[in-house]
């Protein structure tokens, strides 16, 4: 890990910035040299040349694993859509930090992986076969609609003879081009429905993400005739990041029983803004329904900082509550059990640590 | 009134959710057991249970009676669309709270009232014929376009020719299905430009409701053809709730001489978060035009949740800007004069008590 | 300039208000009585009609130039696209003020301002020999097309022949009705990518304006398809304003390498919640691209609140963030820097005064 692979990852932004210093100002670098670089023996504030020098005489693993240990993280949640060179696999995070790991399927990876080896007529079949094959050891599917199609997701599920249609195109051109990125909101739609048939806990990408998102499509509002659709079927939906939708996010965790949220993502990317951000993820949602994650890729860095952001924005937000009557002392501990773990052990099946 | 209808009426999420007890602690659960547990005679915080039983107790007379007064409301303007059965009527409302009551008429509810007894040609007569009856005692019109066909108002009354067929449309399919919901965009758009012909204060619902609202569509910004032609019009739009959407109408009530804004309903739903919600609805928008509002509805804490999250809100940042040196104390005095009561008598034409 | 006149430039409505008292109360000019009064030798706090008398005795030019001293503003750069009668050209600007001036051109006014003399054939050529011409003299170019079609701006430069058929529509209708006004996406679309194709600076106006604007489509999200076109090119894309956008513009400036953000214009609009808005500006945006501006039109005041704003806003922030162990005091002083002065050098080219 030298200097500018440190940056690369530091950041939404995958290409090249202009070289100079000021580049490396941001809320992100910020928060890493005021919270990481103590747990690296490092007084707060060095500078990022220095921090990124000495996490590299510490060695990966060992930094890794005081990152780690430093949040607080109970257990690890990973989805293992995207998994290029030199990122860590789930055994390997869980060797290195020593913590518990489940994992979480992205639907459009597993149906563009079975693509090359199916037909129109089995696609669906094959990806439910791997699918459920899968789900043995998850605990939950992801979607990255708002990245391919956005999120106007299918309100029922898609005709067979459309989807069979939407599959002879789709493999027709992957095989013309040698490209496999699913973009069919029919496909995307059936690998989503195949989710709620099974009753499962789906975790849906909103706002915020690389430029390769349609930010104005990727607002959760767009949702709205999906979680009619899905309210009685047992699927419970978690809307991931949500920046800058956290309100429209708030909404829908507050009007529909089956609608969960956490803030990830902008949690390390905001660095010291990110408390504020905690704070408009509660204004409207009922508190059983807003959960602490990180959204960490790429650098453990970001498991550190998203857990410190979160704990400083809840704990302020509650004191600020308790100081101003709104509350008791014994609720605001409830509330922060809630959102640091006990919503997630809810909404995902696990049991404590 | 039980434990159960209460929490039903404590969200705006109508069916039932899982019944462990966190379910029960929101936001505005939580301002009830701080702000309106010690008007019952409880200590503030008390648990949800012991307030339910408690409120029964004393009865729901007496304890609306008191809830009511705590507020410090000096009128109560009564939408009248939605009255099922429990719900008090704007008479009932005026004994138990001993407070003058004035009613607002929603356009859709009394378009779907007369359908019944009308025919196509004479569908918009009888509407109005009822309109100008009910508006010898009431202070203005409500449109909940945003449930029905989103904010897209037309810019202009609509054709009679295309309002004859819409009509037919419509009854045809009442008589069918024997269900009058009304979610015609010109329908609705010719009861709207009927309110606007009168030169009526209409009331606009945006943004945040229960789920059947649209979302996207409940976005103020798509008002702005119809502000453009109503401004001249003798007709003054207050855009109620507005969450998520406050800063779109503050930014409307800036650049429109004839709209107003208030940010009722998350008032008391976002609880200990509503002050910073009053701070965003004051944030460009003149402070001629913000009013105070509750958005209560079947519970007589929300208007006590709603008075003093208004109060702490405005009272905090008014303070802060005072310690700033932003304004000085008689103006401080002024706006919120006018907040809280002079800019809801001049829009409604009202007298103070 | 007479207390009306003054208060006609104290908003963005064009129309006159309901002549009642309160409707003198708005955040601009809560914050003109605070800041500017004492600069005009007024006790802070002085009333408006004060104000504008003391203004007036002062004399416009000693008015003008004590009110830009205050601000601490180093250089100008003015955007020329509005010049009514009464509005100071740069030239006056530099001489009353004592400040270096600079030019930005509005893309859509040199178009317009071409047609008359120009024809289908020719009108490409005829705006790029003028648009060459004023580049000789100006530091960037502007676009309103906010104001015109939206942002959808085309994600590649149009196709001649659609131009010159634009061209042709665009033309006879002016010709026919007088008017000049550009609102053709395509004509736009070719002036936007002249600006790209010669690697300039160009601004991009999003969000809150006056009326005009239509505010669902000025949001900067439509603007992705456009921005991944033109990552590549050398243009650099400065987003104008932004309210109610500020997070989404900031997570453009994220995401791309070539984009940049200033919050003007709400500086002045908002007064006493501008610092909040500042924030918001700052939450996921690197701290090299964030900028200074003001957006003052018409009334010198608008400089001083906005730099007053700014510098309180950016100012409490950064303690805030020092105060919490966020940063060091040097990386303060660097963020305040950027933010104040030296990205808007680099982003134009210029050098310290």
């Amino acid at each position: 890990m030298d200097h500018d692979r440190f940056l690369q990852l530091a950041t939404e932004c995958p290409w090249p910035r202009a070289a100079e210093a000021p580049a490396r100002l941001s809320p992100f670098t910020m928060a890493v040299r005021s919270v990481c670089a103590p747990v690296l023996d490092l007084p707060p504030h060095a500078d990022l040349a220095s921090y990124v020098e000495r996490r590299a005489e510490l060695g990966t693993a060992e930094a890794v694993r005081r990152l780690l240990r430093a949040g607080g993280i109970e257990r690890l949640l990973i989805e293992t859509g995207m998994e290029p060179p030199g990122i860590a696999t789930p055994a390997e995070m869980s060797e290195v930090s020593g913590l518990p790991t489940s994992t979480v399927v992205r639907l459009e990876t597993l149906m563009e992986a079975v693509a090359p080896g199916s037909s129109p007529a089995r696609l669906v079949d094959d990806f439910e076969e791997v699918l459920d094959e899968r789900l043995t050891s998850a605990v939950g599917v992801k979607t990255v609609a708002a990245y391919r199609c956005g999120l106007e997701l299918p309100a029922a599920p898609p005709a067979d003879t459309d989807v069979r249609k939407a599959a002879e195109r789709w493999l027709r051109e992957t095989r013309r081009t040698g490209r496999h990125r699913l973009t069919d909101r029919l496909l995307i739609g059936r690998a989503v429905w195949a989710a709620v048939d099974r009753g499962l806990v789906m975790q849906v990408h909103v706002g915020f993400g690389d430029p390769d998102v349609d930010l104005h499509r990727a607002d959760p509002s767009f949702l709205m005739p999906f979680l009619h659709a899905t309210r009685t079927t047992g699927a419970r939906i978690a809307l991931l990041h949500c920046f800058p939708y956290l309100s429209q996010a708030a909404t829908l965790a507050h009007v529909f029983p089956h609608v969960w949220l956490d803030a990830s993502c902008v949690s390390h990317f905001a660095g010291p803004s990110a408390p504020g951000l905690v704070r408009d993820a509660l204004t409207v949602a009922p508190f059983d329904r807003v959960l602490f994650a990180s959204d960490a890729y790429g650098l453990a860095e970001q498991y550190l900082v998203s857990a410190i952001t979160w704990r400083r924005g809840l704990g302020v937000l509650l004191d600020e509550w308790l100081c101003d009557g709104w509350l008791a002392a014994d609720d605001a501990h409830r509330v922060a059990g809630l959102i640091g773990a006990d919503n997630a052990r809810s909404l995902y099946g696990l049991t404590a640590a």
